[in-house]
């Protein structure tokens, strides 16, 4: 990993926060409560991992950073409406995020669904009303993007689908169905947007990002399995040992452990197999899988 | 009202029914069990007064019926997504719906949530992913104005600040204001996109369909008031008396049955006004104001 990698992400979260800081509505703004809750769900925590990757990608498509910053905002508000709704009593019931009190547990049930839904909102409307690309067409290609990305037949699908296995068994392409749905097209999504941001790439370079994204999303996942049973809750800001808790198939039920970490450094490969072909322009793609591949949390 | 309204009006929904239909993903797509209650929340009733004000304001713009169709039909998927989840426990907590079971009754309240999450989603990417305007940056405009009208400074904040009125005493400005945003908002997208469907209109008629659309729609709420108290439940298709029972503020209990009857009448003569300047071309609009004051369901 490049020795600058760890400012070059920090200072991109940071960024990332002021954005979403300024794109949200105002605490002081009616109705005042649901703004709150809005901001309490998405500033101040989380790993920002998809408007890093729109950054990476956007390097790849030299896109203006401006432009991409909006386009991982819409991202990470879909991303942030999904756990606010994930963590609610009638599907995860969970109680801890980001190492704090979820959302219904901080406010309460109806807010914490209308806060999921205005995000969701909020993530179109801000693909819509800023300038992301010269070409209106274009630009409305993001939009459709991000919808597919999260809706039924993907980010959202990919949760009916999880709903629908908790207590079953699960083959190991059965669980990959699942996750390339519940979080690997938001992630994939994020790539493509924040290449779409930049100049136009030739079908193989888009191919070669849609590849990378596909590889990381899923070593993202495994990665998190492995963190479930190996890691504490204090490290994680979420409750750790909550899959097995909840009988939930994973990568390490089904695979092992060692399998497990197999399977991510098998996909970590991959992914950088797939962006080679852009030399020195992938460098923070690159550094990204391996982070994905080695974190702690 | 013109003789031939029912038949128009009928024509439309039967319309919209077939296009919903094709739009919505196929039951047997997976994840089957979330597109069954999709299609379950969307299809199959509610009067379609959003789709009729999206055609009427077309036909102001001369608009194509195929482009207005999609937009109408994204609008009626937000529109059909706010009440799945207003329908839930921790929100009104209704049984019945359009006279069906609600959708997390029939289903369950995790699905209810999914569906209303996914038709959201569904309706902006039908904005991005079919032509509904010659100039792609207008088409964009297009989710600008339907994001807007839903999010926290629309829809959904009118459902937050409906939540936190419950059991308090309103005054007659601050019910407005909740309605302006409730159901006032949505319906002055679905004129707003009609017409964007069509040719260009001056500032000043686009203005007068505004103004029409916002009259109309607080008209809607105030007979939507009356008919909670004086409808049955047979005939309104979801629960009589709620509002009372729910102790919440309406234009009844401000201002009672003979003087919302009124404020009805004035804003039904204020939407006529507001487009009588384009002439015969807003018959339709007239007639759904007619209908909007008079209808007993």
């Amino acid at each position: 990993m490049s020795s600058d990698f760890p400012q070059w992400a920090s200072a991109l979260a940071t960024r990332m926060e002021s954005t979403l800081e300024r794109l949200l509505p105002r605490a002081d703004i009616a109705p005042q409560r649901l703004h709150d809750a809005m901001r309490y769900a998405v500033l101040g925590g989380g790993k920002r991992i998809r408007p890093l990757l729109a950054f990476a990608a956007g390097e790849v498509a030299e896109a203006d950073a401006n432009r991409v910053a909006i386009a991982a905002a819409a991202v990470e508000l879909i991303h942030a409406y999904s756990l606010v709704h994930d963590d609610l009593p009638c599907m995860d019931d969970d109680d801890l995020r980001r190492g704090k009190p979820t959302c219904h547990v901080e406010y309460d049930e109806a807010t914490a669904l209308l806060v999921g839904d205005s995000l969701q909102t909020l993530a179109f409307q801000l693909l819509a009303e800023h300038r992301l690309a010269d070409d209106a067409a274009l630009q409305l290609d993001m939009v459709r993007i991000l919808a597919v990305a999260s809706g039924s037949r993907g980010m959202a699908g990919g949760q009916a689908i999880d709903l629908a296995s908790v207590g079953a068994e699960l083959s190991l392409p059965e669980l990959e169905f699942m996750h390339i749905h519940k979080t690997g097209a938001l992630i994939r999504a994020a790539v493509q947007l924040g290449a779409l941001c930049g100049r136009p790439l030739a079908a193989a370079e888009t191919e070669a990002l849609q590849r990378y994204a596909k590889s990381i999303g899923l070593a993202f996942q495994v990665v998190d399995d492995i963190l479930d049973v190996e890691s504490t809750t204090a490290t994680l800001g979420k409750t750790a040992g909550k899959d097995a808790e909840d009988n939930k198939p994973t990568y390490v039920t089904i695979l092992g452990v060692a399998a497990a970490k197999a399977k991510a450094a098998e996909l970590h490969r991959d992914a950088l197999d797939a962006v080679a072909v852009f030399g020195d322009r992938a460098q923070r793609l690159r550094e990204i899988a391996d982070f994905i591949t080695q974190r702690k949390f």
